[in-house]
C-alpha cells in the first residue's frame, strides 16, 4: 500500500500542497525512507490498519522528488491536511517536523526547507510593521542604510538607573535602536516597569536633543501568555516603543498573539534562544530558514537570522542568508521581516556585514559598542561613523583618520 | 576577570543555584569552555566592558565541577539571576538552552540535566492530577498496574462518527485511554466539537456496559493562545474529560496556562513532537531529562518519554529511564507525572515494557491495537490480556492458549 504514499512531480501543485525537503542519512532506499515520512506525518502507521479510509488515502503525503546524489526527499502533505483555521504553526511543525526526527530507521533527518501554499499563509497575520514602516519610525525611508542596534551589556545586572544612563550615551552617539537582553525579563534587580519608563525617559531627552526617536525593544517572554500580557501592558503603559519575543522557548504562537493584539501597536522584535539546538548540526534538526518563515508568518517584524561567520556565533554563510532571504522575498504580500545579525559584532566588521547583508538590514553590538575605551556613547558613535563611511564608499581607515571614536575602535578590535 | 567564573564545589549550595550539566566538545580548555557558557549565559559579553558592575558579578554564572574523561562541564547559575516570578519555563531555557548552542568556540554542546532549586520550583503548579490521581480516575489506585492507551488510526482521515465507533471499540477491549494524534486539531474532516461530542456518547455507552471511564484526551494545540482556550471550552462543553497539548511545537507557556487555569479540572496529556531535533543526538542539543522535568514543573500529567529502543522510536534505554525517573523521582512535592511510553508497541512487547518502566507507566498502541486482525475491540483486548498475564506471572504464550485475541495478536507481530 506504500504506492498511495508517493506521486510525480507534475501531479504535485504547490497551491495545495505544502512541501517540505529533508537531508536524509538512512539504511533504507531513499525513495523509501522518504516514504517512511510521508507516512508518519500524514495517515500512517507501521502496520497495516484495518480502519483505512478512503479520506485517509487522500490525506496521504507524497514523496515526489529524490536526489540520490545530495540525500534530499521532496514530501508534499495535502493543504486539507492541516488545521489551518485554528493549527497555525504549531499545527505545521507538528507534521512536517514532528515526530520524523525520532524514527529509527533514519539515522539523520533535516528539515532543509518548507513551502507554505497562499491558502494558508493568508491564515497568518504576518508582521504588522515590517521592514518600510520600521524604517519611517526610524526616518531611514529614503537614504536606506542597515539599522544598527544594540543590547545594553553587562547583560544582566544593571538596575533601571543604570541601563537608563547607557541608554541615553547610545542614544546621543546615534544607536537606532536598543533591546533588552534575552534573559531578562522583570527580575528584582532590574523591574520591567521602572526599568522602561526610564529609559524611555532617557530616550526622550536624547530625542529633544537629537531630533532622533529611538527604539528599546523590551523583553516580554514570561512564563504564559497571562504573565505575558501583563509584562506587554506594563511596558506599553511606560511608553515603549517595542517589543520583544523570545519566540523558541516561549513558543511561536505567544508570538502570533502579540502580532494579531489589535492593542498593541509598535513592532515586535523577536530573538531565538535555543535554535541553535536544533538549526546547527548540517545532519540532523532544522535547517534555520524554515523558522525564519514561520516567525515571518505569525508577526515578527525582526529577526535574528546570524552573522554569517562574521562575529562570535557559529554560522554557514549560506544558512544565514537562505535565512535573511526567507525574511526578505516575496510571499504572498505578506510584510518582510528586519533580518538582524549580532554576536560578537564590532566596528571593524561593518564593511563585511554590508557586503553580506545589504542595507536591508539590521546590525547589532553588544560588547563592540559598550566596550568602546571611552564608553557606550563612543562605541555607538563609532558604529555610527563606521555606517557613514561605508555609505560614502569611503574606507574605514580613512574615514578613522578625521574620526577619533572609530580610530580607537579599529584599534581596540582587531577582527 | 574569568575568576568571577569560576568557584569550589563547597560553596555552591543546591539551594541558591540553578546548576546545568554539559557536555562540552571544543578546543578549548575545558574549563576554559566552560566559562564561555558561564559568561554568555550571565552577566557575560564576549569583550571587556566598562559597564561591569558589582551587581554583576554577583549575577555571574560559575564553572563549580570539570570531568575531562567524560568531557563533562557543571555550571551553575545563581537565582537571582532568573525571573522567577514572570519568567517561567522560558526564562529558565533561555540561560541554560540559549546562545551557547551557537557560539562559535564550542563545536558541540549538549545540555545533559539541570537541578531546579526549591525557590523556583514552588513558583510552577506542577500537574494538577498526576499519577495517583489519574489512577483514582482509572480505578487502579489500589491494583497497581500499567495504564493502556491508544491513538486512533488511521493518525488522520476518519470523520467524528468513524472516531467514535473506533473509540467504542477499543473501550469494550478495555482500553483505558484514548488520545488524539498529535497532527489533529479542528481540522474540516473532523472538527473538534463534533468529534468530542460523539466520541464522549461512544465512551459513555461503553462505561454503562463496562462500568470503566475511558479517559479521552483531545489535542488542543493551537495557533495562539485565544484558539487554544476556544478549543478547550469546545472539547470541555462537550464532555472531554483530558487535554492534550503538544508543548514543544506550541510553547511550554501554553500547557502552563492549561495547568493554572482553575476552570480546567481535567489532566493534561503532553505529546512532544519535534522534541527529537534536539534531543536525539548525543552530542549536541537537549537531553530528553531536562524536557521532562520542566514539562512536569509547567503541569503536564502525561508525558511521552520514548520506549526506550522497544518499538519504531530511536531511543537510548538510560535516556529514557532518565527522562522516566524525572518525572517520578521527589521533587519538592510536586506531584509525579504518568510517564508514557509510544511508537511502534503492540501486545508482544508488553513484558519487555513492563522490565523497563514497571507499572507507573503509561503504554500506548496505535497499530498495535488497530492492525489487530479481527479489529480494534480484539486488539485493544489483546493489549488487556497481555497486562493481566504479566500481572500475574504468565508468559504471554501460555495465556494465549486460552485467550484468541492474544493469540492472533502474537502471531500477527514477531517482534
Amino acid at each position: 500500500m506504500d504506492e498511495i504514499f508517493v506521486a510525480k512531480g507534475d501531479e504535485i501543485s504547490p497551491k495545495d500542497y505544502v512541501v517540505a525537503e529533508y537531508y536524509i542519512e538512512s539504511n533504507l532506499p531513499l525513495l523509501k525512507a522518504g516514504i517512511e515520512i510521508a507516512k508518519e506525518e500524514s495517515i500512517g502507521t507501521w502496520t497495516k490498519v484495518y480502519t483505512l479510509t478512503e479520506s485517509a488515502k487522500r490525506l496521504a503525503g507524497k514523496v515526489f522528488k529524490v536526489d540520490e546524489e545530495v540525500r534530499k526527499v521532496w514530501v508534499a502533505f495535502p493543504v486539507e491536511l492541516f488545521d489551518i483555521e485554528y493549527g497555525g504553526v504549531s499545527n505545521i511543525l507538528s507534521i512536517v517536523a514532528g515526530n520524523l526526527f525520532g524514527l529509527s530507521k533514519l539515522e539523520n533527518v533535516r528539515l532543509l526547507d518548507i513551502h507554505i501554499p497562499e491558502k494558508i499563509c493568508k491564515k497568518f497575520p504576518g508582521p504588522r510593521f515590517g521592514i518600510e514602516n520600521i524604517r519611517k519610525l526610524i526616518g531611514t525611508n529614503r537614504e536606506k542604510r542597515p539599522h544598527i542596534g544594540t543590547i545594553i551589556k553587562p547583560k544582566v545586572g544593571l538596575n533601571p538607573d543604570e541601563t537608563a544612563k547607557v541608554a541615553y550615551e547610545v542614544a546621543i552617539g546615534g544607536i537606532d535602536f536598543i533591546k533588552d537582553d534575552e534573559t531578562l525579563v522583570n527580575q528584582k534587580f532590574c523591574p520591567l516597569e521602572e526599568r522602561v519608563s526610564k529609559v524611555m525617559e532617557a530616550l526622550d531627552k536624547a530625542r529633544e536633543e537629537t531630533g532622533r526617536q529611538v527604539l528599546y525593544a523590551v523583553n516580554v517572554s514570561a512564563s504564559t501568555p497571562y504573565t505575558l500580557i501583563e509584562l506587554v501592558d506594563q511596558a506599553l503603559e511606560n511608553g515603549a516603543n517595542m517589543l520583544m519575543i523570545d519566540a523558541v522557548v516561549t513558543g511561536i504562537p505567544m508570538l502570533q498573539m502579540l502580532a494579531e493584539d489589535p492593542m498593541i501597536n509598535v513592532p515586535i522584535h523577536v530573538h531565538r534562544a535555543m535554535h541553535a539546538a536544533f538549526t546547527r548540526n548540517k545532519r540532523h534538526g532544522i535547517r534555520m530558514v524554515v523558522l525564519a518563515k514561520l516567525i515571518r508568518l505569525a508577526g515578527g517584524d525582526q529577526l535574528h537570522v546570524g552573522t554569517a561567520g562574521i562575529g562570535k556565533m557559529e554560522a554557514d554563510v549560506r544558512e544565514t542568508l537562505d535565512a535573511r532571504d526567507a525574511l526578505l522575498k516575496d510571499i504572498n504580500g505578506i510584510r518582510k521581516t528586519f533580518p538582524v545579525a549580532s554576536g560578537g559584532l564590532h566596528p571593524g566588521l561593518i564593511p563585511s556585514l554590508l557586503k553580506v547583508f545589504g542595507v536591508d538590514a539590521v546590525f547589532q553590538f553588544g560588547g563592540g559598542c559598550h566596550g568602546h575605551p571611552d564608553g557606550p556613547r563612543a562605541g555607538a558613535l563609532a558604529i555610527r561613523q563606521a555606517i557613514e563611511a561605508c555609505m560614502r564608499g569611503i574606507s574605514l581607515k580613512e574615514y578613522a583618520e578625521t574620526h577619533p571614536e572609530l580610530r580607537k575602535a579599529l584599534e581596540t578590535w582587531s577582527s
